[in-house]
């Protein structure tokens, strides 16, 4: 992060990956702009391999609210963190006033924008009682379709990428034909980057014009112009929780 | 946990205590019953003395699930968490097949049940949004009047024992009065005991009739009850996730 | 109740079935405890044989609530009427103090607990509605999935016990399955004792850890434990009419 | 009703007075029309003099049903029932093939095509509850402001009319500045014919073009047209009852 | 409307046709009635043939709300538009003070009072969204059980009149089994006048007493017992803006 | 726009001022970035000089659309309307690809993702409805506190800045206090530019950490990143209707 410290003209995005390194890459490339710098960190080694379940979650989170912490610290302008169980947002939220931002929150809100009623489609089963969850939360019923499962788990989601878009297409024509899904958000993370093969694959059967948010992307621009607009989360949802460290 | 595995005729409900010890006395007294058996356990010495943040909830989440499977080993019958922030309760119930219960979605839908609104009076401002997450987490909104803090923290609740139950009265009148209020939920476990003085003192302040909810004491019978009946959360909600552990 | 009124260690429920006595039996032995004693009375012997329509619940109404009334003067602790439509619940509440609680509304606040969502099986189609209404009037829309008919009516409801369990099992799945139910219900008090039976098939269909709630049963349990906690229904949603008594 | 019967240029709508007939007048002249008969009817001379409470709604439940099955054998074109509380609308709509519409259910839909959102102006505080369960029950919770009272009995409501049209119209303001009310309802049939006394009332207090619904003069149009209309409540919602008569 | 003016015994209701004249007649015949005056006017021959997207209705809002207005100084008592989008209704209402309305919005409101939940069955899909838009606006969701389109355009609904009944009476089976309807609403006011075959024709396959509106008529009658019982829309919810003619 | 047609390194969001020029500058120094080209253009001399109406939006919807589809095929990214009540947003929607925003449901999202529930701060009490049926059309009622007006007129807004801000901080404070507002929306466009006075006024008064969005800027830069995330609007909800130009 130091270099971009001193990079002034850049807003820096501090992404959060809540898993050890080893499943994920931190290639920053894909994501960073003239005017956006982007830095990855993993929480440390003994961290679990997947978060399909609330046990892991609970083993993180700590420490990802810790990690937001020190990138506020040094400078961050705005932190993600890069799971959709939007893991410790609200948390870390009370403990910096950089904006912190989810992104399965963040691409339900872009999704209501853009459409009616959004559908998530995400790996396991287990994973769709997690989306309802937020849904209801985030009072946006409304504006929800469904969350369906392609049955593939996070573990192994890459193991044939065109199988993994195949299942993608499937469940996003479900979702429109029999869930009324106006839009479609791709729900894990590691998705990010099929967006548009799943966009056409819908249009190449029969439903085009279908946006398919890829929720990493979308949330690391969102921290991006939130920065830049001068806006963070309300104290008054959030209120401060810094003077509770050490009690 | 010993002497209770025994005693078949006796339904053993246990209590996770997410504070360490220094705070809350362990005195099942009040709770037991010929038919019912109750254990407290503080987590270790090494957590918070208060749960007004989101962030000390994060560091006890993961020992709280730790303890109620503990629990469900040694053979209680259900598990109860002393906090209205409901600790944990979601993420241990996908780690024990025994009925898990946390006062606060245990009170409001009891208080439901009991008139048309209810609501909930805090210990300081910051909780009232933890409520209100809460309400509509369990789509209770429709049965929901307001949250209030007595802005008394959890650390002085019981500094002077009038004090608390002038202010509990205070705010249950604006409750009702303002907010349009038919029951009330003391809104701390620590609460717990005062419920009658709070609703004579309403009664005496022009509103009677107004039922006031101890949270751990209702939370410990709905699940004895639960267990008795055979009960328990539904896998469709919440996946077993025990295979998950150590991944 | 002679017996049980002097009997200080025990909750006294008083269940008031709605219907003349020929068609329900006044077996009080699954219900008792040795910390519950339960009565059982029939509404006189020119009652409807059926609840199914609303033309007969407003036959039995008064008599319901009359009965209520007797129930307090006479002891009892709590009382629950024997039928999913909650006949009289309201109107009793304005006549009596101690809890009177119906096994729809007591039902679906316990399901809701359990899980996300639950569906109600109810006995024919016409009174699917009446299930509607009830979630709409508490409030619980938003955990509803759906109310679905085995189309055995109540008067042939244990003609063949095997078909029953049968058509119970064959919706519960569809409820599971088409409607995203989490939680069942079954939606007749007489269909009390064969839950168990449909969570077995429920998970030899492959859907296990889906709770079966037997109303009934669950509802004088809960009035038990509201008696012993003191709590019983609002006075500002249920206003004391007892001084309209010959008006 | 015999003169009505041969008369077929005019709809004949049937009012069903749930009280006796001390009361109330059965003059019809403020209602009929060219096209329009109104007859009136009172229940039994043992009837209660005041629905302000569910008990005496319980008393009067089968009667009213009774009535409107004789006013349809009698060739009525649709049922009212004068009374706020929508007495026995639901259970009549199961027995009788002809329109039948309560005062505050048909009341609500008009306020709501007329604004934003609605108060209903009540007698006594009691009934405010009665109100409440009517908007959930209807699904009109987005268009209800609130429910507020005179604290003048029904029974006394014309000891003075000048009175009463003041605590009318203070309400109505308190409803429009304090709830947000953009229309009000009389929240008694027997405060119909003071409407426009109210409105004026509300214009000369600096809130100009509020809507004060007659819900009794509103509901008998309604009956009328729907009659005209050839339209009347759906068999599915209400499926005919009129088998179960005599079981 | 001249002769209507002079004509005290009648309610005058205009009807605003926001098409050019070559798609509608005139005939005002099958509305009028010995109290009710019928006048329809169309907008100029620029106008467009089909309001079937939102920017045909964009092009003729100005000008439906200029004929409303010329209506109300003509002496007219009340304004309804042709159209099932409502066209300019919100509108409308700021500039007159007489009642106007849609028949959208009044057909939804009739349905919710005979029934649980109602469909609309539309021409093309693309009003499907339409309609969902005008059930969230009114706040009616909780009444709403679908949009179902028959895929005939309005410029080809005549075209074939037993087709179109046939695929009306087609898609009211599908929303009475597949969306739980129990009111069916004709969803394009040039399905006026076959209500009756659908609900003849739903009745046949097996699902009778199932209400069919007519939007167009239904809302005539609305706007004629509007005026005659003194009510119009709130000047809260849609304040008087002639000021602003001009600015 | 010519210039900026070749310049491919940026993304040129597209403004269009629903007023004649007279009322507003078109400086778009503020707006730009290295990474961003903003455009702004006025309707006609024609146009109205307030949208303060519904009567006005109605006179420029069909312009503005035809402006959108002007941009469209001069090579703009996205197009942002310029007004809070979002004019002609769903109309162009229809008829162009390129992301169309407007600044109210713009807004409303980006609150509702930074706490709680949101205020919106209008100029005159008339658009208050306008804000209530943005947040039903847009299902945000959950995440909505209340509008309230300065009762300064969108002409005179700017006569007096200081007022403008003491006006705002005072109804801002208003509705964090008294209706739960955690978030504020200035709302009018012509407000953008104090939102910092208005943050740092609440604070003064004893209320930080609320932000308060300006919903111009906020709604070019969300037009900015939708077109570069490669997102625009559903054609599920919002079907192309290009092929209705002239029918």
């Amino acid at each position: 992060m130091t270099e971009h410290q001193s990079d002034s003209a850049r807003t820096n995005v501090h992404v959060i990956v809540p898993l050890h390194s080893g499943n994920r890459t931190s290639d920053t490339a894909p994501f960073e702009r003239d005017d956006l710098a982007v830095d990855i960190v993993h929480i440390n080694e003994n961290g679990p391999t997947t978060l399909e379940c609330a046990y892991n979650v609970a083993r993180v989170e700590q420490e990802v609210v810790d990690l937001a912490m020190a990138a506020e610290r040094a400078g961050a302008d705005a932190v993600v963190t890069d799971c959709m169980r939007d893991v410790a947002i609200a948390t870390a939220r009370e403990m910096v006033s950089i904006p912190v931002l989810g992104p399965a929150q963040t691409s339900m809100h872009l999704a209501a924008m853009l459409g009616r009623r959004f559908s998530v489609l995400v790996t396991l089963p287990r994973s769709i009682e997690v989306v309802e969850d937020q849904v209801m939360l985030h009072g946006l019923k409304d504006s929800f379709a469904s969350a369906r499962a392609v049955n593939i788990g996070v573990e192994h989601l890459h193991d044939d990428d065109e199988l993994l878009v195949k299942r993608l297409t499937e469940e996003a024509k479900a979702a429109v034909v029999e869930d009324g899904a106006h839009v479609v958000i791709l729900g894990c993370t590691a998705m990010d980057g099929i967006g548009r093969k799943v966009r056409d694959g819908l249009a190449a059967l029969g439903h085009p014009g279908i946006p398919v948010i890829e929720p990493l992307q979308a949330t690391i621009r969102m921290g991006q112009i939130l920065h830049e607009l001068g806006l963070s989360h309300s104290r008054r949802t959030y209120p401060d929780a810094t003077s509770y460290l050490g009690r």
